[in-house]
């Protein structure tokens, strides 16, 4: 097992875009890599049912390629309003519906935790965030659209909060 | 089909607390029958993940045993706070997934709406909420706790608001 990588997801849910974003370091000492970024969207034209559904789906197919053992996700302490956290909060349940559903150990994050890890900076902008979680991967270009880089900067959180020796192992499938 | 009751699984949703409440009617002009209600209670000492985890397992035993075809479920515009949205978002989203993984049409109504079906009065208070659903059920007493007779309440509305002709087939399975 001391072989194999530390793979980790993380997860920025929304109901309209929910951001992923998988990191893998192969020891405690290593760089880390992206194995896989982006956003799983769907149209408000569609039934909400529907929607949740979807978003499901994709994370239990990511989940199943990529085989990471730990989830990280946002906190959520503020909302812009009742109707953005009750559209954050159905495609979070899902996540982790999925993450328990395939035996992954979850982690949350506060914003300032996770911008600190990537930025070293708990107020960073979103460019900066970027910015950050294109050099700490080595990426030539700045991953995008926010939300992927946000879920990417939660797994990298996660990666250097949590020690390598407490790692979870890898998921079996 | 014709001889057979339309049924309607009314889900009150929150991650500490979900209601459900099954209701059966036999025809468009029967009466209406409590098949099951009750609260699916889960603990802030346990993880979040199996808690949602809980919720999506005991709402899709449910649907299996009572066979549902349609889900009513209350529209949320107003909420306490941002956690408090966040945690009914949470276990909607994994209600809304068992309907879309039974093959459920779902239902959204307003508050206003679901006190209006069971009290005539939509600025109902809970008692005269739980009163209502008590009369129109033939229960000898009010259906408890509160979560449990919004289930109810919602599944109700539903019967009331949606045509018999457009009833959903049942859930073959």
């Amino acid at each position: 097992m001391s072989d194999e990588p530390r793979i980790v997801i993380g997860v920025d849910p929304g109901t309209a875009l929910t951001g992923y974003g998988i990191v893998a370091q192969r020891s405690a000492s290593g760089g880390l890599v992206s194995l896989a970024f982006g956003t799983i969207a769907t149209s408000p034209r569609d039934e909400l049912p529907w929607r949740v559904q979807h978003i499901y789906r994709e994370l239990c197919e990511l989940i199943g390629l990529h085989r990471p053992a730990e989830m990280a996700i946002e906190k959520i302490y503020f909302s812009r309003n009742v109707r953005s956290a009750l559209a954050v909060g159905q495609a979070r349940g899902v996540a982790l519906l999925a993450a328990a559903q395939a035996g992954l150990a979850v982690y949350e994050y506060s914003p300032q935790e996770i911008k600190q890890a990537v930025t070293a900076h708990g107020q960073a902008s979103k460019e900066q965030v970027q910015e950050g979680v294109r050099l700490l991967l080595g990426l030539s270009q700045v991953p995008q659209p926010d939300d992927a880089a946000d879920a990417l900067a939660a797994a990298i959180c996660h990666l250097q909060h949590a020690p390598w020796a407490l790692r979870v192992a890898r998921v079996e499938g």
